[in-house]
């Protein structure tokens, strides 16, 4: 334990001085630039949907290979230039070179200021700096925990596994089958999470809380060998690559349980292979070998739930539209799944499943759908 | 530790029967009036402003004494009276009884359904089982944790204390100084809860995510012999109930820290006095003893944080003009921090400390401001 933690503390290390030293030549190419006379520029590959692409073997959103320049001695760049360096300045310099990490917010309130003898503004408001954080995690090819930038956590877990997790040097060992009714809530960066006594064989997120609670409470972790977690609505970067890890390094099948409607498959597509907004990053948020356990438009005939659903909406219909157009959605099972919604018109929650009996989802309906494999991919 | 656990397993088996009891006393009552040929009749406390009163002695948002009769026999209240009785049978037979919770809308979906030979459903929204629950929370003079209702959970908590938790038989024993960077997710029901090996002399609520994180990082609540907890916006009914008992049974001094603005006063006067909705249980969720650390106006030219303040909203200055007017926020020192914001029309986040440095609000600004009790009542 003791020379494993050793080794932990020596690779986050080095995942650090990997990044400070990728920022530092970034500096001396712009310097070198500037020193021959040259007009510096920062090489940031484009984002947004005329550059990303879905990456149907790795089955992830994906950049293209479109790549920006951005010029210090140009006057539609030079004020977004000036940003990005800001947060280079504040990510090497506050951040990783003290092992400390911090907010987008805060770094706002940090590199806010009125340039001397004007009255210009560095950063007039926080979507500029967070813009140049995205653009500065891209140019390095990295993700922004790696820099020490903290997002809103958001999610619980339990289950059997120990984990250790380490605050700077204090390294707590947390067992995730003694946390009570609680849970353990996931934080924001994970990178420094080390996985011991792994009981557990798979992994079920469900989206909600309340399912959490249930499942929780029935033991059903417990009796299934397993963990289970919530994202409480849709998964927090924190909880997306704490799935990541626990699917691709310790091998543990994932498997998403939301409500019966558009807006849950969007939970699920989102866990699975990236967003839009960040497909830059879905090689280290993407989960693509998670699969969607429920609850599905079939199940509501299955387990007879008729009397339980609700009349989707009109923007319910308007999403599954689209969605039945994204290439992650045309494999056979979704297409069928898609038009069935579309033909009946009607969703249902989870929670439909109380109205059998409350332990039915722990005891029955799961156990069931894993036993008979009844996945959509 | 052994006969404690057992204590505390007898003790919530007696809360348990103490409802179960006076639900069965409502039916025998019930069923004496049918008996007898009355309209059977039950007597709910009026809720809503008309019958909230702040009681002074107390520093709580309380109901008035005013009672209404509800009749099984009037086209009226026929409706809302099965409901409440369709909430009494699932409280005592479906939880109660099995030792079980669920969320008011795993009852909804229980006890939703089309009433025999008509086309009329027994709930047609959850709104209407919602109301019921809380008409029997009130009837019973209970909250609606004892009666096994969960509601959604969220904030997050470490510190120097050990705390037990149990689910149904099973009792898991946490340590909070050993929570990794994620801290233990406060669950929507703690009555549970057993405190042991307290060390922490007070509890410091971040209104914030963010500023949890950034404590815990910074050790704060080791250094500072305390709790740090997160209530991640508007707290929660378990993270409020839990903050009560924190308080009052372990007599620790509960400090609030929330943005400079009318949406953090807010959020402190929940936790501290109730809320109007839901002033039937201030006894139960409120802290009156709470005090309010930061940020206040005044801080924002004792810290030198004018550079980095926002121009209030209407929305905001609306806000502050109708928060004066509220009794809980007539004391002099509330007065002249209200003032102080209509007058500058300012309003600051917590982050703006990370603007002189961003282990500033850990190592300076709380320290001091604890050291020298610079509090709001």
């Amino acid at each position: 334990m003791v020379i494993a933690e050793k080794n932990n503390k020596e690779k986050l290390k080095a995942s650090r001085d990997e990044i400070l030293e990728k920022i530092k030549r970034t500096g001396e190419k712009l310097i070198k630039e500037i020193d021959k006379g040259d007009n510096p520029a920062l090489e940031i590959p484009v984002r947004g949907s005329r550059n990303v692409e879905f990456d149907e073997k790795n089955k992830k959103l994906v950049l293209g290979d479109k790549i920006a320049h951005r010029y210090l001695f140009n006057v539609g760049h030079a004020k977004k230039f000036m940003q990005t360096m800001l947060v280079a300045s504040y990510v090497k310099k506050d951040l990783l070179e003290n092992n400390l990490t911090a907010t987008l917010r805060d770094l706002y309130y940090a590199k806010k200021r009125t340039i001397a003898g004007t009255k210009e503004e560095t950063i007039e408001e926080q979507k500029e700096s967070d813009l140049a954080i995205v653009d500065f995690e891209v140019s390095l090819d990295t993700f922004r925990e790696k820099l020490h930038l903290r997002a809103e956590p958001k999610g619980r877990i339990a289950g059997d596994m120990v984990v250790t997790d380490r605050v700077r040097d204090k390294v707590d060992s947390i067992d995730l089958s003694r946390m009570g009714s609680g849970g353990w809530a996931v934080p924001s960066i994970v990178e420094q999470i080390e996985f011991k006594d792994v009981g557990a064989e798979y992994v079920l997120v469900a989206e909600k809380n309340a399912l959490f609670d249930r499942l929780n409470e029935d033991e059903y972790w417990k009796k299934n060998k397993c963990m289970v977690m919530t994202t409480a609505g849709q998964a927090a970067r924190g909880a997306r690559r704490f799935l990541q890890r626990l699917n691709e390094e310790l091998g543990l099948p994932v498997y998403i349980l939301t409500d019966a409607d558009p807006y849950g498959w969007y939970i699920y597509s989102t866990m699975k292979y990236g967003s839009m907004a960040l497909a830059h990053e879905s090689d280290r948020l993407g989960c693509p070998n998670a699969h969607f356990i429920g609850m599905s438009i079939s199940d509501i005939e299955h387990y007879d739930l008729r009397s339980v659903t609700i009349k989707a909406k009109d923007v319910d219909i308007k999403r599954a539209e689209e969605m039945k157009e994204y290439e992650w959605f045309k494999s056979k099972p979704w297409q069928v799944e898609i038009n069935k919604f579309l033909e009946k018109k009607i969703k249902a929650e989870i929670q439909a499943l109380s109205s059998k009996s409350l332990q039915y989802v722990s005891n029955t309906y799961l156990p069931e759908k894993i036993a008979n494999k009844d996945f959509l991919p």
